[in-house]
């Protein structure tokens, strides 16, 4: 555990067709350690209005299928002492437009974080910041080729459950952020405490950052 | 796989105190599924305010913690062709007033499901429409006790990771749903789809429903 005061406060940025459970998996764990930590939330997003998962792939089979959390704060009003920001990925992160707030927003608020946690493909968003180059950082193994293309100054690690590069922790696709983040928490709050979380989630967490099949099945190795 | 034609419209309850994965983590796989079929998704709530994660729990830590997601209709408004519905539970699942309003709605509509399915205390709700009497059922494990309290006439199986009995399917806490759903979506869509949803979300099954040690991990069993 870190000698340095826990944080307290947590922001999570959202952009239209950002992956649900990229999100949620992370954020459910954190609302149960607000059952036993004083911790605040912000919900960063471009404007006010809530912001959908629904993407293109969805729509190209006539699905109508998404949903839409609100934010709390504009990237223009953000509160100054966010310590921890957690960055999710989705197909939206393949379009510039949806996801131009957000890198700039990233750009200028890095440097005050104690934590940078992104999850799948929030790491191809991360890398256009330039605060990935010549770091080691996962990413979803299905897109991996796409994301390596995004910044090649990064260290992209193929195999990795999650990787931790000074304060930046980059998870795998979708699945691999509660994984993260219960290992984070571990880090940062203690070991006993995140597994006390993962037993009330009735989580089976893989406490190994380098054990990831999904790597060979997606052709990443 | 069922021999009917698979779900189409699919719809989801809230109520203030939900917990968010409980929802997110089977709506994450049905995201993706929406990629490959055509589906319609309904969240459903009172009022069409959008509904907060936020309990008791959180602010008694003065913790300012929690998400909020936006209904697309209200429980009156609801279409009347959902086939399938997932109801959630939470600490929320708690109070007769954040809860009266979906228990209700769900008297009324279960019988023109296919199949109805709940996660964690979500079967502690419906346990309160009368539907689960006499039918096996599971919920969370750490709330048991309470769980069984609700409804006696419910047939309720501590050690399980979910429980199917007709056409409804209850899994345990939390994190349980995601292995609910692709079970689920096995039985009802295929098995190779669920199994390439998974692997795209980079997830590592429990395909065993018998499969949990959460039972006695709570002391359930």
């Amino acid at each position: 555990m870190s000698a340095q005061q826990p944080p307290k406060h947590i922001g999570v940025i959202l952009f239209p067709g950002f992956q649900l459970l990229d999100l949620c998996g992370p954020l459910d764990v954190l609302n149960i350690l607000a059952t036993e930590r004083t911790l605040t939330l912000s919900i960063l997003a471009a404007t006010l209005d809530p912001v959908s998962t629904q993407h293109a792939l969805q729509e190209s089979k006539q699905s109508d299928f998404g949903e839409k959390l609100v934010p709390t704060h504009t990237f223009d009003t953000a509160p100054d002492d966010i310590e921890v920001l957690i960055l999710p990925g989705g197909y939206g992160s393949r379009s510039e437009e949806k996801i131009e707030g957000a890198v700039e927003f990233l750009k200028g608020y890095y440097p005050k974080l104690k934590y940078m946690i992104t999850v799948c493909t929030g790491s191809a968003i991360l890398a256009k910041t330039g605060v990935l180059n010549d770091r080691r950082a996962t990413s979803n193994k299905k897109a991996f080729t796409w994301v390596k293309e995004q910044n090649t100054a990064v260290k992209w690690v193929a195999k990795a459950r999650w990787v931790v590069d000074g304060n930046i922790w980059t998870s795998s696709g979708i699945s691999a952020g509660i994984d993260l983040i219960y290992s984070w928490i571990g880090e940062v709050y203690g070991k006993e405490l995140a597994d006390l979380l993962a037993d009330q989630s009735e989580y089976e967490r893989n406490t190994d950052a380098g054990d990831d099949r999904f790597a060979a099945r997606w052709g990443a190795v």
